[in-house]
């Protein structure tokens, strides 16, 4: 890679990285305060049922039990429960295995764990509804009979009612909560132009985001309760503590986020657990910490869903996508997400398909309330599309690449939901890079190999940061974004590039919700919505500088240089004066310019779509069914990449994720509603010893709106795995596989 | 009081009073964290002694310490002891009766305070000189025999020599360790040319600050021993941070500084005891807190030194003041401290002094090192002046307050240190406006009364500050300065008036020292210093949202106006938009204007002395010599007053202050070198039923530099108090007293 820059684009290691290695980063696990009070979360074992009686007696007597709150005892009892954030505690009733119904506060761990199991909870069973087949079906047993709960609700009267059996107005699923539906063109005609129309049913699987750090929070409150400190591990600082304020009742300016470390999000870490531990926090007006257990973490917080797939599609002899038709139903678990709109999105807009008809329906069950997990939607999406182009292509007898290109969408194509893809995206480029690269270009007939596209839209946010020189020379860079995959550690070279200075001159420093704004480290929207303010900020710290040695040197600004952390006049290097030197001089000046000092903000014009191209090579024990991973090549459109060893790390991070989602990953819950995948003991993660080495290519095709020509690089690696090991084992063997994880048992099933 | 403006002058309680009242703020002793260890310091019994040996044995033995320290034992080990803060352990030899030898640390409090006494270290006794009287005599022992060591000096060599006896060049006193002259005119010819030339000499005590919280600072390092922060009760944050940096062997940027409440500080909370704990800290790599007792901080911090003033004073018939001739020995106890400069800078600048002579020495004596309070010099060189001054008025047979507006000094007239006065200075104000007092104009013969001008020329920083507006509408203002005596409370005025939002809905938000510089809260100049970069940056965020409102009502910007958080058109006040919800629409607004903020700056051009004229009625007995305050006047030039209610309480605690100097407070050390007032109930600080109500009067005479005419104004008013009394005893009784503080024996004994 070429770059016109001294640092940014130039690979350089994670700042903290020493750090996180040696253990000496602080997670919220590790905080500590006066007072602390630990907490320990009492969840349900029933899917479904009323809570008849709960006697806290014997836990309130063990000593060093502080209090035990049911949902009616705390701040948050009057709101109405729509979401799994506002569930704080259940109310009445539980849905779903996990939900958390009480809480016991000990002045150790050990304490409140060993009070929790003394709390009797009686409940009363209820009909639930599990399996996402059988929850669309009209006659089974209905989580939301009258519909979501609004804000506002009096949730007992929706407590009341029986809830099976109830009809719905129209054709629409049972137990639907919501719906989006996008056309366009006339798909019937598409497929009747068609000479080749595949249709099939796609099942993926829930997965979790299985982060090494389980959710953890700590709230601190004012003696008064008027207001509180949340230490928590969040992707963002804002969102969280709107939603916590809202929840306990205090104003936002009562409530301050200071982020922990994070160890690993990848879209849970939104504040599940911060409104009730604020809650907790605020009735005992004293600090409580809650760290959640594995298994808890597990059962209670908000994976990715469960996907049923109807898809057709079709294409013409000359390769020519023709038409796709796509029903989808996602298993929301209890509460409403929504993805049917980002499935739909990719789905229709991957390929020019004249004709597109795509309807998407969020269910509910009495599962685990599901949420956002790196690329929401787009692997499940992709798998089932990738699967039919490739089956497609081979039905027409094109090249499965070739294919791809000929139809592959390019910049101002329509999306799936009709809105247009922005100028200059950069699938095909990922394609004829891949084309070219030897693990394609050479390929051998035997060779067990697959490939497949897919992509993300990628979000933008707004931010503000401050860049300050100090009199050590040090440049600080205040900004309001969480660092949890290295953002820090490239945003650092833009500050060093737009002030002079090297890198490890460079602090980041981040601000809890009392400083800088910057938006959530989700959506592949962080580094992209704060590289720009901080270089605009350093140039203007830049110039100050320079104005500073000018005088200094009785030059003209214009003739100053930065090099180095040193001001010289061009020309005469020798002569150089240090930036903290000249900041220095600053503190006590009268009448001088004051601090060295500017802010900087970023408020970009267009979001940035970065596509990929990945091959797998794999194994396949026809015998045994399973699949072994040998070969990976990402091909990835990230605009431009400003820490080109960081961007390498996410691409081979989010290709591992996707190989877990393919051949491993799944939650699994027993036709009861328990989860039996509740602990890394039965929950498949990929491990170091079976992912296969891979191999990242970067294509840098410049976004026209991103700062540098950047695109958000996160959530684009993950999207393609499922369905190029599914295409791999369809070109090894025949068969096509259509449910993840493609483990071994339906592997050789399919093979059968 | 008038003022154009909304909030800013107009009296608002402090924002923090509450929490303080209730005990809720957080002060240092509070602090916690996880391993946090527990210090104790061991101090030198002996004024002057070799440390012969230190023997740990039975103290480390103690279960719950974790190590003893000497000073060969920590990072610090290497430097050289040049000051009260780099004298973080004793090496070798002690020097006052409370330097630090050694620090215990347990894990609690009182095993550390039970393992500092099994620590057993012998001394061998030296020479020592204590009283400032015979330290200047040649002939008496020498504490700095070589003088003050300078940084880089092998303290060993230093360490091996006798110390007795060793003449120094010339005519200088004995133990001088710094010397100022200042030389106008010609005092010989202006003694000759008077018509009354009065010569004392005054004696004032060494006091100490008195604050209610003693030192306290943590340090938490990292685990590698590359940084550590710091929790502490400091007047600033920068200065901390340099020295202790400096100290430790860190850069500057591995030291953080988070201010902590501060109760009270009055110039002595400037991390005299950080470097011991950051070393300690960096030692064990651990966390370590200490929290001094009352006897260790009056023993082992920087009181305010005892003076030796000869001062001759002429004055002729006519009322004209010719000449002022003082030579000043300032008691520094061990190391060097600069009050010559400030204190002739007042005796010589108060008044049109045709002819001035300051010679001032600063000298070293085996007594505790000395530092700033409030108005360092102040109160103690104007006692002598204001005493003198007092006298010749009434032998020339003026009227006190007449002879003094007569002379005294106006904006441009030279100081005592020939640099002069700025433009419009208040002097005469103040004293014009104490003559129109009742107290004053109407008062009898027989009345106890005195007055006594006094002034400060105040300091002046750099500062920088953020000013956001959020999605609540709350408007918060970052800042580098910390609040010890309302700046807080004042500066959310000046915010609340530039944005437009009521002062409740202003957060002053303190920054450690990795966010926004400011200047040491200290010299009367944090709200001078900082005001100025508030107001301009929430005129810019005022901007911004006034643009927002205009595209939220398609209307010009200029149209706009901000009322109580609420933005409208001029004229159409029944369509009003909160500010926060114009804000919550740009957080996710694409090529919008991104987060609403600015950064201000201030680098004023210029200090602004503040001056005052003090009245004050005693009762004095007689046969028992007592003195008791009955009513005080205090007249301030304030320049402008940001917030009266405030800056009354200022005035009134600074009064108070100076009537404890005057009355009740004195540092008493024993011949042999021991601090006899080592204790509240030794130390006598002014009572509740001992202070007179203080009637402040604000003259508002604007400063042309500082912003809205500010004026620092929390030193001067302590600067008059003793003169006044001194004054009314002598008006009361003829007996003029020239030693501080003025006790019932001293009284008694001038009586007599």
């Amino acid at each position: 890679m070429t770059t016109e820059y001294k640092h940014i684009g130039h690979g350089r290691k994670l700042i903290d990285g020493l750090e996180k290695i040696t253990g000496q980063v602080q997670y919220t696990a590790d905080f500590q305060t006066a007072r602390l009070l630990h907490a320990k979360v009492i969840l349900s074992p029933h899917p479904h049922a009323l809570i008849t009686s709960v006697d806290k007696t014997a836990a309130q007597e063990l000593p060093g039990v502080v209090a035990v709150f049911t949902a009616d005892e705390l701040p948050t009892a009057k709101n109405t429960i729509t979401s799994r954030n506002s569930a704080v505690l259940a109310v009445g009733r539980v849905q779903w295995v996990g939900q958390p119904v009480a809480i016991v506060v000990g002045e150790s761990e050990a304490i409140a764990a060993d009070a929790a199991e003394l709390v009797w909870i009686e409940y009363e069973p209820l009909p639930a509804v599990i399996s996402l087949d059988e929850a669309i079906q009209h006659g089974t047993p209905q989580v939301w009979p009258n519909g979501m709960p609004k804000e506002g609700d009096d949730m007992s009267s929706l407590h009341a009612r029986v809830e099976a059996g109830q009809a719905v107005v129209g054709d629409k699923p049972n137990n639907m909560i919501g719906e989006v539906h996008f056309e366009r063109g006339n798909v019937a005609e598409g497929f009747a132009e068609s000479d080749v129309v595949i249709e099939r049913t796609y099942r993926t699987s829930m997965v979790h985001q299985a982060y090494l750090e389980p959710h953890a929070v700590a709230a601190v409150p004012d003696p008064f309760g008027q207001s509180l400190t949340l230490y928590t591990s969040v992707q963002g600082l804002y969102g969280v503590r709107d939603e916590v304020a809202k929840l306990v009742g205090l104003p936002r300016s009562g409530v301050t986020v200071k982020p922990m470390a994070v160890g690993g999000a990848f879209g849970a870490k939104y504040g599940i657990y911060d409104p009730l531990v604020a809650a907790v926090a605020l009735a005992l007006r004293q600090p409580v910490k809650l760290v959640l257990t594995r298994s808890e973490d597990l059962l209670s917080t908000t994976p990715a869903p469960q996907t049923l797939i109807h898809l057709k599609t079709g294409a013409k002899k000359d390769g020519t996508v023709t038409a796709i038709q796509a029903t989808i139903y996602v298993d929301n678990g209890v509460f409403g997400f929504s993805h049917g709109g980002i499935m739909s999105l990719l789905m229709g807009g991957y390929y020019k398909w004249a004709h597109t008809k795509l309807d998407a329906y969020e269910i509910a069950t009495h599962k685990s309330p599901v949420g956002a997990y790196r690329a929401p939607g787009a692997p499940q999406a992709t798998f089932a599309v990738e699967s039919n182009i490739d089956d497609m292509a081979r039905e027409l007898g094109f090249d499965v690449l070739e294919f791809r290109l000929q139809n592959a969408a390019e910049g101002g194509d329509p999306s799936g939901v009709g809105r247009p893809w922005a100028e200059n995206i950069g699938l095909k480029q990922c394609l004829e890079r891949l084309k070219i690269h030897p693990a394609w270009a050479n390929r051998q007939p035997d060779e067990q190999i697959g490939i497949a596209i897919g992509g993300w839209p990628t979000a933008v946010g707004t931010s503000e940061t401050i860049c300050r020189v100090d009199t050590d020379g040090k440049v600080r860079v205040n900004v309001g974004i969480v660092d949890i995959s290295g953002s820090k550690s490239s945003l650092a070279l833009v500050a060093a590039e737009a002030v002079g200075v090297h890198p490890d001159d460079v602090i980041i420093v981040q601000d809890d919700s009392n400083g800088a704004y910057g938006p959530n480290s989700g959506g592949s929207m962080a580094t992209y919505s704060t590289a720009g303010g901080i270089h605009s900020a350093g140039l203007e710290v830049r110039q100050q500088i320079q104005q500073l040695a000018a005088d200094h040197f009785e030059a003209a600004a214009e003739d100053i240089e930065i090099v180095n952390g040193q001001a010289r006049v061009r020309g005469v290097p020798d002569r150089a004066v240090g930036i903290g030197q000249l900041v220095e001089g600053t503190r006590w000046k009268r009448s001088g310019p004051g601090p060295i000092s500017a802010a900087g903000k970023s408020a970009v014009a267009e979001n940035a779509p970065a596509f990929v191209a990945h091959f797998i090579k794999i194994s396949l024990d026809k015998v045994t069914g399973v699949v072994t991973p040998l070969e990976y090549v990402t091909v990835q459109d990230v605009g431009f990449a400003l820490n080109p060893l960081l961007v390498d790390g996410q691409l081979q991070g989010g290709a591992i994720q996707g190989v877990g989602m393919a051949l491993y990953e799944g939650m699994v819950y027993s036709p009861e509603g328990q989860l039996l995948t509740g602990s890394f003991m039965d929950y498949g993660l990929p491990r170091v010893d079976n992912v296969p080495k891979v191999e990242v290519i970067q294509v840098e095709n410049p976004s026209p709106h991103g700062p540098f020509g950047m695109r958000g690089i996160a959530e684009p690696p993950i999207t393609a795995a499922p369905a190029a090991i599914g295409n791999a084992i369809r070109h090894a063997t025949g068969a096509r596989l259509t449910e993840l994880p493609m483990r071994p048992e339906v592997v050789w099933r399919a093979l059968q």
